[in-house]
């Protein structure tokens, strides 16, 4: 590989994960906001999602360029591949974040409704499958790939005990239904938050061997 | 252009299209389950998403492989990354058609709910958005494109107003709660399949003039 490339490869590198970062912070910050019920730091993480946005069309471009200028192949060009599609899933993950603080603002000073275990668990194994599957991108590591998706399974379990949980408090606090119906829908963020992380896991695998490993799970459990 | 890649985006462009068409079939099918609640024809949908998902890595494995062999540059070089993502949007419509017909085969002979108009004016919109950005794709059109994701607010729009009437009609018969909590479910999956229509389309603008139109819409609205 050129030095050239290599350096181009390098700055990449240090491009998604700023956008890995920013889309951390967003995420612990929006469950915060939810649990709290912080209607600024809600306000905060909508705002910062326009700059998610432009952080993700830059590493978008930077990736067209190198494609361009070195024309990489094999590793390289499964690198590159790779960020573009890891970059569009971290800003999705954005995006849900951003939907979580629009459900916080929504709810603002309605009726406070008691909040599930299983939302901060769930919250807490999407953030450990965030990390774990950036970290395996730092380190083009497999291992770590894999432990960030196995925790796929119980985020989508956690996601399906919802359901009735929310049936049953409907039926007995009819007059919370709008503020039910929003828990269901922070549960669904957190679930498909999951999903990217793992998209973004399985790139990590394409990348350092060129197996895909898509589509074990065929269909998302919403 | 050199003759070989000529071909090998001539071929490319069949193979995407083909997934295109499987996809329209598949939300089309979809829709006729849910709103026939047929199971049989829910389960060949499911059946075929697995076909979906296979066709949608070959497609990346072309990408790749033209990339590698052909280092294409300029349009070139932006049609092959535009088709690398809108590939994946389609594979993400195929599973979202694959989630109503799960939604079909858990209403099984449950209780039978009324279905309001909204439910078709999404799904008929939709499928308009689908076909106007493949045929945006097929005939490099950016009019057309705009016009594909014209309808999008009008999809959020209506999803939006399946909130209020959930609510009301959870009121009304709570003993058919779960039956209308999937009515939301599906209300989603078609105002998300419109987002991903919305993608497609984005992606054939920046295909045919290197313009970056995402993000006009920066948080979806469910």
């Amino acid at each position: 590989m050129s030095q050239h490339l290599q350096r181009a490869i390098d700055n990449l590198k240090k491009m998604i994960l700023m956008v890995g970062t920013v889309v951390e912070e967003s995420l612990r910050d929006s469950i915060h906001a939810f649990l709290k019920r912080d209607e600024k730091l809600a306000r905060g993480i909508i705002a910062k999602d326009t700059e998610i946005d432009q952080m993700e069309v830059e590493v978008e471009e930077e990736c067209l360029k190198i494609l361009a200028l070195h024309q990489p192949v094999a590793i390289d060009l499964r690198y590159i591949v790779s960020v573009l599609k890891i970059n569009n899933d971290l800003e999705r993950i954005g995006d849900l974040a951003a939907n979580i603080a629009e459900r916080v603002c929504y709810l603002g000073n309605k009726h406070y409704i008691y909040i599930p275990d299983t939302i901060p668990q769930m919250a807490k194994s999407v953030q450990e499958m965030l990390k774990l599957s950036l970290d395996a991108l730092v380190k083009s590591d497999i291992d770590l790939a894999e432990k960030a998706f196995s925790a796929d399974d119980y985020v989508d379990k956690l996601h399906s005990d919802m359901f009735p949980f929310v049936q049953e408090k409907i039926e007995t606090e009819p007059e919370k239904i709008p503020e039910w119906l929003q828990l269901l829908s922070i549960s669904r963020y957190l679930e498909r938050a999951a999903d990217h992380c793992t998209n973004i896991a399985e790139d990590v695998i394409y990348m350092v061997d060129g197996k895909i490993v898509r589509h074990s799970q065929m269909i998302e459990n919403e």
